[in-house]
């Protein structure tokens, strides 16, 4: 089995990355892995510790339209280049924790698609060179209110709510070519997306070479690839799962809106 | 004079924030004001530090169309909620920097706006409560490649290049409610835009209420408010200027891209 680099927080609230062992157990190490981190002699036992998103980035690059078959399902046609968008890091959630659907929406979408993470800082690369600065794969859900993506034109409000980029629940770090994503919804056995990562329009190397033309990449950052066809709509109550072969599994329920108020004074 | 709240590099490179003294000293502080920092014995003088940006946010949002002015002059309806959109934080320059004409684009314009910095972590918030998590003021020029943005539709492209998010020079905590914006080119008299930051269509309280329905706001994060009427075009050798009364002005220079390569491998 492929080594899968985690992020927990441990009960005391302290924040590691590390690598997850087959018992369940975690091998902390002293820094990020793609800051050059390695293992230490602490061991967090399963239960001291709990599963964050792996990485902590600075920014979410998104690409839409990235798959053929969906282009084709939303009644759009290609584009020409992959077309960027930003989803705020207050999204991110980790595996097994709660999108919340948010009172200004009425259609709510799953999208499954593979995560990129980047290890080290870098520009204008051609994509031959992006090799190199591709971390690792992981799992991401491209939650989106899918009614305010239309109403708005820009996709910032409707893909940008918190709770809606669900990562993890770890990193690879690598991924065979025709790697199969599927989405499924609840018990059903059949999945609403199935595709090979591999029939991506622009693949991930181009992705990055593309990205990296227009924004200096970060150790850490994370690029969504796109999601193929087959999205659909969530309700409360739902558990969305998506598997990537040779990564595992990411699972969300979705709960309804958090509309507390807070407010901590710094 | 208000109190000027700076970010500053030393020549030995340590980041400190700082308020401005009248002599252009910096008094430093043990922390981002908007965290509990206070004032220390540390004083730096002119010639031992560079202004950086004035803040170090985790996400900058910013408001398309929010003057009437503006909308009309592009063409397109007033939305009829605030229109949402992410630039990356990689795009930031301080005051003094270079904005690098992107090979991509035949059409960089400047855009100058107002910026509020957030002081708390908060989320929906009513504009009642917004009050309080506005820590201050600061001006921004919102770069954009139009060409850029009218083909892509999604606007994160045209946005996002690296070095379109001159931000700076200082932050205030205090904003009169007429403050007047004003953006000049080279060294014309006449300002290319000109307006009352009262004449925006959404005011700050309503947008930070807004996004915060939408997005957990951080300590340090960034709203730009939108541009009034008289956008136009850059040329690389160009020099624009941005004022606002009460804060004290931006002015940036366009040079040629840059098209070198980095990887710094972690």
């Amino acid at each position: 089995m492929a080594q899968r680099y985690v992020r927990v927080k441990t009960t005391q609230g302290q924040i590691y990355y590390g690598l997850l062992q087959p018992n369940r157990n975690v091998v902390v190490f002293d820094a990020p892995p793609w800051l050059g981190g390695q293992t230490t002699e602490l061991e967090l036992e399963l239960d001291e510790y709990q599963l964050l998103a792996p990485c902590a980035p600075s920014k979410i690059v998104a690409v839409g339209k990235n798959y053929a078959s969906h282009a084709e399902e939303m009644g759009t046609p290609l584009p020409k280049q992959p077309l960027l968008f930003l989803k705020p890091t207050t999204a991110i959630i980790a595996d097994n924790e709660s999108i919340y659907y948010p009172a200004q929406s009425k259609r709510v979408d799953y999208e499954g698609e593979l995560a990129l993470v980047i290890g080290d800082r870098c520009r204008n690369l051609t994509p031959e060179q992006t090799r190199k600065v591709i971390f690792g794969y992981t799992i991401a859900n491209d939650v989106t209110a899918r009614d305010l993506q239309l109403k708005d034109g820009q996709w910032t409000r409707a893909k940008g709510f918190d709770t809606f980029c669900p990562l993890g629940p770890w990193i690879v770090r690598e991924l065979s070519a025709g790697a199969r994503l599927q989405t499924f919804l609840n018990d059903l056995s059949q999945p609403r997306q199935a595709a090979s990562v591999d029939t991506m329009v622009f693949p991930p190397e181009f992705l990055v070479a593309y990205i990296s033309q227009i924004m200096t990449l970060l150790p850490g950052d994370v690029i969504l690839t796109g999601t193929p066809e087959g999205i659909g709509s969530l309700v409360v109550g739902d558990r969305v799962r998506i598997e990537i072969e040779g990564i595992g599994s990411l699972e969300n329920q979705v709960v309804s809106v958090n509309n507390s108020s807070l407010l901590i004074s710094s």
